[in-house]
């Protein structure tokens, strides 16, 4: 039986090479939500965008097993605050089924929180489920519910919604 | 008496020098709701972070009279997908409250709709306090709430937060 309190990781940057192995989280991701019909990106298309082109449009780290298996992810990109300046929303902190219950999650969440804390903004904002397990975690660490807090919600108009928009604003004009 | 009815106003991305006036904006929506202490950000740092670097922050247009007298802005960034890719965050929309009731905060939001969806993702998110009468204006626009619909609640971790957090690391490491 696995000794899971005893995996060792290492948290480090990803590199382009490791995103076939991001990616294929993503998608587990997305299949356990049972969203995967919603999920359009392609494996070129992320590794295109945090890794080839002049202006990556996120960061991600990776937790990596001693034999170079990658366990877990968190992904953040640049947000922008017109009070605090550059700030990181985390998008994506994922951990592997058979690697929970390590620690692994919380040393990726940390790595991120530490770079948050780097910057000028010392912020760090990110979108919980109400229902997951996890924002208690989030809460113990001191993250405070902005939607409880402070009433902001968040608001979507997505591909069909901005479709209708623009049909309407065509026909109408 | 003035007929704000038929101002009209050209919607156009903003230059560097328009950020002196821009920035007042801000610094007055956040003395609006008596926040402007915890607004640390200076003009010359809004302006580097826009328009002075390789890899500018954010992208704002403003809603400006014949004469350049600038009487509103959007300000967005690009966040990411990992389902759908590089997408828009709204992160202000304002109007000087003079000028207000003319459509002119529509003329912004849908020159920022546009522009979303024209990106891969097609999708527009922003945040909006439920108290807020707008989130009437947005839901009317085919906006979805998805803080109601999924639960989504925005959490946060602020300066104070992340400085507890890492005293607490190393006072206990």
């Amino acid at each position: 039986m696995m000794k899971q309190r005893e995996i060792s990781v290492t948290i480090r940057r990803a590199r382009r090479e490791d995103m076939a192995q991001v990616y294929k989280m993503i998608r587990a991701l997305a299949e356990f939500e049972r969203l995967e019909h919603t999920m359009t990106l392609d494996l070129k298309t992320l590794e295109n965008d945090g890794f080839d082109c002049d202006d990556p449009a996120f960061t991600c780290l990776v937790a990596e097993l001693s034999d170079g298996y990658i366990v877990g992810y968190a992904l953040y990109y640049t947000s922008y605050s017109t009070w605090l300046g550059r700030s990181i929303f985390l998008e994506d902190l994922y951990v592997q089924t058979a690697y929970r219950k390590n620690g692994i999650g919380m040393q990726l969440f940390l790595a991120v929180a530490k770079i948050a804390h780097a910057t000028p903004s010392k912020r760090l904002d990110f979108h919980v489920l109400s229902w997951n397990p996890a924002a208690d975690f989030y809460k113990r660490l001191g993250a405070v519910d902005m939607t409880i807090h402070e009433k902001w919600h968040h608001f979507r108009m997505d591909d069909r919604c901005l479709d209708r928009l623009f049909e309407h604003q065509s026909s109408s004009s």
